[in-house]
């Protein structure tokens, strides 16, 4: 599988949050404690959002098919790279080409996404959910993941409009197409989606036993908890990560999403809310 | 566009062919003669068939996404493995992503499968050609260039059985689908296909003004024109390459293959015929 | 050989410069017209300094060992960072592997520096000329290239101090070293250096037939000559390009560096100077 | 730090040896258990000879800078091409450069040579150690390893002539300018070399705590214990594998090569000898 992290808030050098920490998210690539496996290695992504002074927002996105911890190029944009919005993601195949394609996250116009899991039996019904993406976003399908195909139809399902709606009509209908082909838990998901503005961070999974997925506790509380650090004074009270697993053992500083739940990261107070899928 | 060389005869070092000619496929890599493009810089494969004792003979395939002028396991392999049936490419990428997926050439089975051209519109007729692949196979599709779903439609209808009308029903299709969106000349190719044994090479475009592509003579007629050749001497009278630009200027050695004309080298006396798109 | 590009001035979009002139660098990567090749294509590299509020600015460096043209990674940076002093560099290897740590702009602290050209019978002279580096600088040279070791050379010899004068040193020890070797012309060379204020560009060659190397001309002047261009009126009449080979066709917009000269690039009044090695 | 493999004898697959075994060098680069890490992902090589006509055999070596477990182009290699001679490495980098020309095997002619362990304090002598080398030799260092200077003081020393005197005298040299920089244990190593005939390996370490080694026992015994085990029906008296640690957990099927001692595979009866290094 795979493990991700997405900050929202204060602009920061990417160093900051991708290799300073103890369990950076670098760490997690050779030594994932919470991950399916520990070595998560066959490629990584990382987009962000800079004020370009463009009309619409879009991400770049720097990503490549080795490791991240011996990734030169990944080293120097996140020691001169800062942004107040970012994604990144390490890979961990579950069999499917390790190439630029199918590293994450995904980008559509000012829209990123990105994903840890597996939709279960995804080779078998890889042609069926295609064919259920709207034929306009079809050719922009670039790789061969389950994890993007889960983006193009969420796309399909609305994603512009209503983002909780769109995934859960999204996970609705692989959970039908799955059960149509005798796979009784197909989807196992963590997933984090945004369009520059706000974040969506999802857990769920047709078994209810997700991947693991914390968010960062508020500011205010942790600079009350730890008034020495000199990090949390530097950031806003808008700052927040959502992380596959924490990035140290500060207590208090991490809490887990439950099971079948979605947030939102946004500006003002951000939301904690039940997931459902939308039965399709 | 790309450039190809098949090769079939007597077992020989790769680099034999693919490095030591005047204007072998490494030099066409950055100098090509008739080509679109001078420069085949977005990646190459060889694929090449042992004798290794296994009942059904399948070809290892070597690729990367760089040049191969530069590529240093190329060379390595090209020096140290010999074969007597091998397919090399090099590829000018039309659009489509620069990946180890989309490097030629394809394999499936026993089967092995080159493309020089492009179908004009692909982009737009992609999920419907799609859709027409036999769904067994649609998993195995890797890629996302239209060389790749043009063997998959091939393998669809019946290459196993009859190649020649297997890849003609696949140009009636496109030519028919390429129609319908409104592309008048849909489909332009050179092709190489191989069951290990024979070696089918179709020359044909829509419009009629196809890609390049050449045979070597007989060798029993260069040893005449040319007693002084060594290298004819060592080959035998089956020997025979299919290419898209000669290696080189010997005098006699090289015929080109007339437009909507396929090939067949195989043991015995080797054949070239007209091709005929079959309408679907 | 190879191509590179200098800007100096009003800090915008890489892309503007990298990628959208109707010749740029990308387009000199496959169609260069002055250089010794066409096709640079032997990887590729982009420095770059921003205002990152640290007390030394340090440059960012990402480079790669496939050709510019068809690189992910470099499109997103070019489309999404913004400088005011940056770098890129295509490469023809002579010989030496293509691998990232043989990929220019080369880094040592704030400075960079870039090198079109050679050392004639470099192979032979590389221990001779390694050894002369400071051996407290040795273990930071991390390539194969002369090119590096001719940066090595000019940091022992004092760049921190006096660019032209240690680069005129390092020319010199290499064209004593080179005739030791009995090589009559051991240096060919255009060179950029910056410290990330100022930008030294030096075309020089032993036989007095440098490769080509272009600055542009005065933001002013070139108002005048094309009132009608936007982007002149965009960024300030600090702003300069030193390139290998010109952009475009804007008349009056380039000119010739002459044989052995050097400019500086600077706030205020730019310079050109006569360049004479330095006898070591 | 690494693993590594050498087999020698009945021509096979490499795919039975890299692949095949339940805790095969592929297993090895995602889940060591003796290693410094469990992960082995900064790069691979392997190297083989083959029955190819020349004179002097020289090896084929294939190596990229990727993880060898998702490599599609190792993998390809693995299944067809058969070799009785080969040596396999996998790279944890202690901090040098991830490129091809520091992967292991390292090759000169008709040897091969690769390394597990470390130089202590080689960024601060490698200045010096490279001076050691042969003048003629030193132009052939391709990357920035200390396994390579390690190879080519060996080659300086001697290993044509005689390979255990060789390594003795360089690690004796390797000793002597590390005390000079201060370091009590420099050295720490296993070392395979070979000449396309017979291997040499090496167990030591300054310290005396030297990274693990085994050797796999003769084939007729293993046959005695394991009458039921086809694979040693198929392989001569002759074969035996070295190996950085066990492919498995057959019992009596591994033998740990002692503390400073070196082993030599050959025709005829292997020998296991003392290591000291000679002072120099």
């Amino acid at each position: 599988m795979c493990r991700w992290l997405a900050y929202s808030g204060t602009p920061l050098l990417l160093d900051t949050v991708l290799y300073k920490p103890q369990h950076s998210l670098i760490d997690q690539s050779l030594h994932s404690r919470m991950g399916v496996e520990t070595t998560n290695g066959d490629g990584f992504g990382v987009g962000w959002y800079t004020e370009d002074g463009r009309e619409t927002p879009t991400p770049a996105i720097m990503c490549d098919v080795g490791p991240a911890w011996n990734n030169r190029n990944l080293h120097e944009i996140a020691d001169h790279v800062r942004s107040g919005l970012f994604f990144a993601h390490i890979r961990a195949s579950t069999g499917t080409a390790v190439q630029q394609s199918n590293c994450h996250p995904f980008r559509h116009g000012r829209w990123m996404w990105m994903h840890n899991g597996a939709i279960a039996g995804f080779h078998e019904m890889r042609r069926e959910l295609c064919l259920l993406v709207d034929p306009v976003l079809f050719p922009d399908i670039g790789g061969t993941t389950d994890s993007e195909v889960m983006f193009y139809l969420a796309l399909t399902y609305g994603l512009d409009d209503d983002p909780p709606a769109a995934v859960a009509r999204m996970v609705g209908v692989v959970e039908r197409v799955g059960r149509e082909h005798g796979v009784e838990f197909p989807m196992q998901m963590t997933v984090a989606v945004t369009d520059g503005v706000r974040v969506w961070a999802f857990r769920y999974s047709s078994s209810g036993a997700s991947r693991s997925l914390f968010y960062s506790s508020r500011v205010d509380s942790l600079r009350r908890l730890h008034p020495d650090k000199a990090f949390l004074r530097d950031v806003s009270e808008e700052t927040r990560l959502v992380v596959s697993e924490p990035l140290g053992d500060l207590p208090g500083a991490w809490h887990e999403v439950p099971e079948s739940t979605y947030g939102i990261v946004q500006p003002g107070a951000d939301e904690l809310l039940p997931f459902v899928p939308q039965p399709a």
